[in-house]
């Protein structure tokens, strides 16, 4: 078990951390100052907040003095954020709008920033492929790392489940069944939920969110992405009753256009293994069933992954194993010899009881990323810049990644809409 | 609850018995002994075996003296067999071959045998949609009442849920989730198994067998035909390994033709339900999950119904129920009143430990057909013949249920290979 060993970055000696400057971290609300802010909190010796935009200076200003950011500057323009050379790492933290609209001037103004290295964006991007795929290009050609919020590929329980398929602990893959339960897509909203959420064509929706960090993951275990899929997506809930924050309901209906169902099934290239998923909205809430359940079965044995959000990427799992290690697993052929476990019945029951997997995850993104930059794990001829993480255990999400996943997200509508089966074999190339 | 309500078919003063007159029941071996046999055994006031035909006579002579069966007669020829009149009922159990093969010529021959109202025929029958359709057709005009094999209809535990879901018990259903495991189609075949079994095109597969039974209960609890499907057929183990009877492998690979796993999901007629649905071949067997997965979500409750074999059929289920029972469900607009149960929260495990499923499904299917024949439950009325149950509780699958079913199965290999999501809306009207 090599996934769990303590990252190396915790002691950089007579190194200068990496100054990181963040769009929309407000220390009144939000997600950044959730989970971006506490991770680079307890990497203060990697990382050091220097730069920070908001809509208004007011708010970055009032976050520097709430927060104590006493290194970091509050700039009154976009131009004049990006432009700082104060900063190697930008963090983009939108809650709302098409990242392209603003990572489009952004990288242009970044360019008299000769210190940029790096450009750390939110999944979703809600953009369209063909942006996505416009700010892929952009930022290779430029030299910047990219890195993509798909933090659930840094889940201790993902990493584990990819370790025991690669080193042959379930044998070959025959079948996946997938499960979900979508957070807000249900019968009630709550009243001070943004209603851009429950309107299509904003970008985040169960499939772009629910669906697409949990597929992202699914083929980071098994290392494969899709061959032929189908969906079917659902808006069978189009108006939602507002409820308070006591869940009281207030009598009053909203329309909402997002769906509330996606049917999902298709084959993986690797051994063309059948994957069956449904993703339900989110209330009322499975009795029988946990929020998010993963079932991956193999030739040699079983893992069982189980959430209770329906959101792989922020949910503390419990991964479930049973089965025999086969003796030609990755170790054995790498050891040239027969490895310990080999043959034996194996069981496992992997469970950190208190993980905080909203900021873990994110937390061990910017891990990753600070190893990568300091080199801790000390490889040689680390190349400067990833185009992608791909199906590598080391290293981080990048923008292509993303573009590959935003590829899946527009054959499920596209699929949908056509009502046909659609090889989807091509789609993670680039360009 | 009256779905348990002993049937009153116990005592039938002043009555004659049924004369049933079985092809296929051999004191060796199969499914009649098995399942038809002890069935008419425990209801020997109603039913009484009156005639044999087998392949060889000397099979019917020494069936007819290893189960005592001192009313029947053993027939030298499928005509002479068809054409007595000492039979009421004709019970069709073919272990092999196509049933529209057999079955013309025995409607032609029993053309004189003016006491024939019955004809019991197993399934899957092995035969097209065209072929079956013309079966309909032919017993539909003869005035012969048709009954099918599909016994998880009469399933105590289908039945229950059925009950549940109509009485308002779990609101409106919102999606469904099913997971099988499919008996004898995975990497190892038992050295006595029939090679048939695993040739395409004999009409006895995953997608018959496993699949068609449990969709058929699905569609029956629900009330509601699919309305788009999808599905994906994989072969994905062409060869499997021989193992004798203690499962050690035999060092011998055969080839297998049939389908070792299916996808399919779809929406329902009604409410417009998502269905996800997985079928995986039999072995290995999964380890963290029953054999057979029902989920039922609803908007007030669900139900789970689990069993040991993916055959919903033939296995003992469990049934979990939990929620809140709805105001406007159907006993209460029948009794114009709220019902004891309403808004309450409650729950629900139904399970009789030693419930024989195999042979209890069957039983109870007797017992609906003696019900209907002696009208013991004194119904003003009666007609004399059903075309189809469709989604009543009372009476038994039809030939016509059966037709819809087979319709079922042929758009699910249509969608495989034309790779698109089919409207399937119009297949389970007549003719």
């Amino acid at each position: 078990m090599t996934y769990n060993l303590r990252s190396t970055v915790s002691t950089i000696p007579n190194a200068d951390p990496i100054r990181v400057g963040i769009i929309g971290l407000s220390s009144k609300k939000g997600w950044a100052v959730k989970t971006h802010y506490p991770s680079i909190l307890q990497l203060s010796s990697q990382y050091q907040i220097t730069a920070l935009y908001n809509n208004t200076i007011e708010a970055s200003i009032s976050t520097i003095r709430d927060l104590k950011l006493t290194s970091a500057t509050a700039f009154p323009t976009l131009e004049s954020f990006a432009s700082s050379s104060n900063v190697d790492m930008i963090v983009v933290c939108l809650e709302n709008g098409n990242h392209y609209d603003m990572l489009i001037p952004l990288l242009e103004f970044s360019e008299t920033n000769m210190n940029l290295r790096y450009l750390f964006v939110e999944w979703p991007l809600r953009s369209s492929e063909k942006e996505v795929e416009e700010i892929c290009k952009l930022t290779t050609k430029r030299g910047i790392q990219t890195i993509i919020s798909l933090q659930g590929r840094k889940s201790p329980y993902i990493l584990r489940a990819k370790e025991l398929i690669s080193q042959g602990y379930i044998g070959d893959i025959n079948s996946i069944e997938i499960a979900g339960n979508g957070g807000w897509f249900g019968y009630e909203r709550p009243q001070k939920s943004p209603s851009y959420v429950y309107e299509i064509g904003h970008g985040t929706d169960l499939v772009t969110t629910a669906f697409g960090h949990t597929i992202d993951v699914l083929q980071y275990i098994t290392g494969s992405y899709f061959s032929t899929i189908n969906a079917m997506v659902f808006n069978n809930i189009p108006e939602q009753e507002l409820v308070d924050e006591f869940g009281n309901r207030l009598g009053q209906r909203v329309p909402k256009t997002v769906p509330d169902h996606l049917l999902f099934q298709g084959s993986l290239q690797n051994g063309n293994v059948p994957v069956s998923c449904s993703f339900k909205g989110g209330k009322p809430t499975k009795k029988f069933t946990k929020n998010l359940v993963i079932d991956i079965h193999g030739t040699k044995g079983d893992i069982k992954l189980e959430g209770d959000a329906g959101f792989a990427e922020i949910s503390n799992l419990v991964l479930y194993y049973s089965g025999v290690k086969v003796a030609d697993g990755m170790d054995s052929i790498a050891n040239g010899k027969t490895s310990y476990d080999s043959g034996k019945e194996l069981m496992e029951v992997y469970h950190l009881r208190n993980y905080n997997a909203v900021i873990g995850n994110i937390f061990r993104l910017y891990q990753s990323i600070a190893d990568f930059h300091f080199n801790t794990k000390h490889i040689p001829n680390l190349p400067n810049q990833f185009v992608m993480q791909g199906f590598e255990l080391e290293g981080f999400p990048t923008l292509m990644d993303a573009l590959f996943l935003y590829r899946l997200i527009e054959k499920v509508y596209e699929s949908n809409s056509l009502g046909s089966t659609l090889n989807v074999s091509n789609i993670c190339q680039y360009p």
